[in-house]
């Protein structure tokens, strides 16, 4: 569905809309030597549904902008953008094509952010005692880059990296499970974390943080483009039946929130030690 | 209002919603030689609300995205996105921050297309015999350009060239009039009204083009970036009346919609004949 028009009609909607954009720079978010631009067009609308999978909503409808080189393979380009906006059923209604020096896909949706229970979940609300879930294993994406780079063409890892996955249903889930936080890992888990923590003003400890097989903790804890969410809650065994009840995979408790702001541990060892910079600092 | 979140959270709304996203890239919407940062950031916010302008609908809010080079005078940049956000009300409400070699400023709004009568205009509604109107003279962007590229670096032109204006109000005043096809004149008159034109299957002849003091007809004619509006009515009368009520100056008659889809002429002669070529062909 492409408008055609200076602007999209969509129909209105009650509850809370959500509106999120994100840019995604060829060279910079995605190596084209090493992905496809079909993949950096999945990409794109990936990220953008992923946000709006961090508040606990659902996508209504997304523009994109392309400014490029004007030899971009844009039909490549937009193999990708379809498929992920099939996926997750977010149809492309509009958006602008123009020439640029560097190829930069921007998408921004709109999202429907109404549904029982609490309303969207922002990063702030996370209180002292709440336990911190992660929604699945973590560092496919940079296994899968590593990967590649060495010359690896397939396999889940590849694929996590070259097609990850918005995690929309866990995100209505823990909302409708209470979730008083909520982020999702896209520049790594310290760094997203963080701004849980600083929005919330509380501190973190972590116990372990599950790694995918096939990478390392460090790709786990820093590498980022997982997204799976982070979230927030003071009732982890409720969120557990909430996903159990959707069908979905069990979240996984990594910590829990502390009242020393500063504070970020991981099995009692500040996360400086094991070897992660925080990118905050 | 910068939320700071995964998604901006906005209230719903009962009407039909308008969504819609420009790219502006600099040395190709914008020659930072002759114009600042600040006057990128203005059009970019400028082109996305006269796209709302466009269906006769108002902004509730605008994401920003900024991909650009490092050095790149962000404070600059949104002074200028600031001040359009202001303007015309349109809060920037999110965004995205992130490198790239070239600086394209991607703005992605939300609009509200409620109100009284008839729903948002759209461009393939005009009908044969229905009057063309434009809300104001035209080439003045692109004789303020000229005046920039010799020298000059004040006055009016120049400044209708630097701080372009959205025309929201004769947006609303022209649907409420019953307007059948809307467009803003982003490319210019006859690109612009070729739009229209190929998508409701009409043709048009033109009497005459208002010209801009100080601007050539070809300038008025092919120039764009005005963001006058041209729109279709059956009622002309009825739309002088709506603007004259809501206290804006009078719509210009310049044409009236013909049988003949492939016909496009000024006083007579075909467009291609004064000098202007068709960029659609």
């Amino acid at each position: 569905v492409w408008i055609g028009d200076d602007a999209a009609v969509l129909g209105g909607r009650r509850g809370p809309l959500l509106l999120a954009a994100d840019a995604v720079v060829a060279g910079v978010h995605a190596d084209l030597d090493l992905v496809g631009l079909d993949d950096l067009g999945w990409k794109a609308v990936a990220v953008n549904v992923s946000d709006l999978a961090a508040m606990g909503g659902r996508p209504i409808a997304a523009v994109v902008t392309v400014a490029g080189p004007p030899d971009t393979d844009l039909e490549l380009l937009y193999d990708g953008i379809v498929a992920a906006s099939e996926r997750w059923g977010c149809p492309v209604v509009g958006g602008d094509l123009t020439t640029a020096s560097a190829l930069v896909v921007t998408v921004a949706v709109l999202g429907d952010g109404s549904g029982e229970g609490p309303p969207p979940v922002q990063r702030g609300g996370a209180r002292v005692g709440d336990t911190i879930l992660v929604t699945g294993a973590l560092g496919a994406s940079a296994a899968g880059l590593r990967l590649l780079q060495s010359g690896a063409t397939g396999g889940p890892l590849v694929l996590a990296h070259r097609r990850p996955e918005a995690r929309l249903d866990e995100g209505v889930a823990a909302r409708a499970a209470g979730a008083t936080a909520m982020i999702d890992v896209s520049d790594g888990l310290v760094a997203d974390l963080n701004h849980v923590l600083v929005a919330s003003g509380v501190g973190c400890r972590l116990a372990a943080v599950p790694v995918v097989e096939g990478a390392t903790e460090e790709e786990a804890l820093g590498g980022g483009e997982d997204y799976e969410l982070i979230f927030t809650t003071r009732d982890p065994g409720g969120a557990g039946s909430a996903f159990a009840r959707a069908g979905l995979p069990a979240p996984l408790v990594i910590g829990r929130c502390t009242a020393d702001a500063g504070e970020c541990t991981l099995d009692g060892a500040s996360l400086d030690a094991v070897g992660w910079e925080h990118p905050w600092r």
